[in-house]
């Protein structure tokens, strides 16, 4: 396992892109945008989806994506995972046919598209699951927010992307950033399936809301803790209660709400020493999307 | 067509819900969050997708994504939509089996989801589109901008959710919020579509990111200018170049870019007269997802 951090790589050049805007008093500027392009991943000689992400680790996405959609089980065995830059595709092969091929060209048939399937498939994969209980340190939780929030990411060069992070106690391990709205957490998930590391001692945080797909998300990651600054929707809250995750939203500065497991907390930070943030009183629209 | 605008009923008990949560300092408070359930969207006897949705007006967001996925065509005859709340469906029917049905049939069988197809189906749309030469005074996006922010919304009351409205001249008309990314847009293409309103002389203002997406869709609509608080992608930029489509993000304030289609602007706003919101420093991250 490595132990340096995987950081974004704000300065490589096929992630953002300047552009000549105007301004509202006419003026040209300069700006760089995040970049935004088709990747289609196949699971052997499945062709399963295209996505829209920035294109950095192509690979660790499709694992991720083909993981977190329960397609790539633990005991499939990867023989090779080939991105092809050209036409913008990732294969992912397995040592035999997954059982999932078989099940996307059944269902399909039936019922046209797998996104209704998948989603279903995803709620199954819950029951029974039980995350450890660890203890998650109020002070690691402001120490991981601050070294996110300050580490050079796409977001402080471009804006309008997302980011998720895996740590573990103090320590961001991998940082990835995305302009899909779950790519960021899928890419996390290959990073951890074809790396071998568990979930288990983690925490992830991400930089958007706290839904339903990314509580179910993360505890099928084996994670038991999910931390944001965004909000929270009711069923994400639930799920959360249901299995015994912790879940943390709103965390701005000294504050922070947690909505699900707050057994796992324990509050050892001295508030005087976070540094808090003005309560917003507009919309706050950067992180849209 | 309606003279009062259509607004979000953040009132409304079945979009939010009360849950408790604990703070950083251990105290218990009640919170209000979102709302997110499925929706199944059914063409005649076709099942397309199941959406993550909050639920109001889930007729216009089935019919709004189905003409949005290009899979409702104009000369289309809706014959019902009906919308059954106990097993979360609405079914669109239209007067003859519409040509997608057998596409959609047809396809998955060979490339097992339709994603990649629909993408590809949505591209092709916009050849050959001309887009009005209308005008945009900045003095109305100022004051949109204000009455939008204002107005009594999900996003006040409980946050974690993106709006899209549909404004003319200095007006908002339609006001959808959504937990689902493009589910606010469908919903006003939903409206437009059941309604017969054109989309010639209207701008569409969205919380949420400009990215390609967002701009073909607009542009599908036929609404000429895209306007947001939020970021671009390059890609989304590239697009509303290419068909003239005039692309404002980042407004904020006094402040906005406007990266395409800045020949209909007519800058006739006096700036002294426009509040000034400070420069964010940190990460925002309320309207992430």
């Amino acid at each position: 396992m490595p132990d340096l951090p995987i950081l974004p790589d704000p300065k490589d050049p096929h992630l953002t892109r300047a552009v000549r805007a105007v301004d509202q008093q006419g003026a040209a500027r300069d700006i760089r945008v995040v970049e935004e392009r088709p990747l289609t991943i196949y699971l052997n000689s499945q062709e399963v989806v295209t996505s829209m992400t920035i294109g950095d680790y192509p690979e660790y996405l499709a694992v991720g994506y083909l993981r977190n959609q329960g397609m790539l089980l633990d005991e499939d065995v990867l023989t090779g995972v080939d991105f092809d830059a050209e036409v913008e595709t990732v294969v992912v092969r397995t040592e035999r046919t997954t059982d999932y091929e078989d099940k996307l060209k059944r269902k399909t048939r039936t019922s046209g598209c797998a996104v209704g399937t998948v989603f279903g498939d995803m709620m199954e994969g819950l029951e029974g699951l039980v995350l450890p209980e660890t203890t998650v340190r109020t002070s690691h939780l402001y120490a991981l927010a601050h070294q996110i929030n300050t580490a050079p990411s796409l977001y402080l060069e471009a804006g309008a992307i997302h980011g998720t992070v895996l740590c573990q106690a103090d320590k961001p391990l991998v940082f990835m950033e995305d302009v899909g709205r779950h790519n960021a957490v899928d890419k996390i998930a290959g990073w951890m399936r074809m790396t071998g590391v568990s979930g288990a001692d983690k925490l992830l945080y991400t930089t958007g809301r706290l839904t339903s797909e990314m509580v179910i998300k993360t505890a099928l990651m084996g994670i038991p803790v999910l931390a944001s600054r965004s909000g929270f929707t009711a069923w994400g809250v639930e799920i959360a209660q249901q299995i015994g995750l912790t879940l943390i939203g709103r965390m701005r500065g000294q504050r922070f709400l947690c909505l699900a497991g707050d057994e796992r907390l324990v509050r050892d930070a001295d508030l005087s020493s976070v540094a808090d943030e003005p309560k917003g009183r507009v919309r706050k629209g950067s992180r849209g999307g």
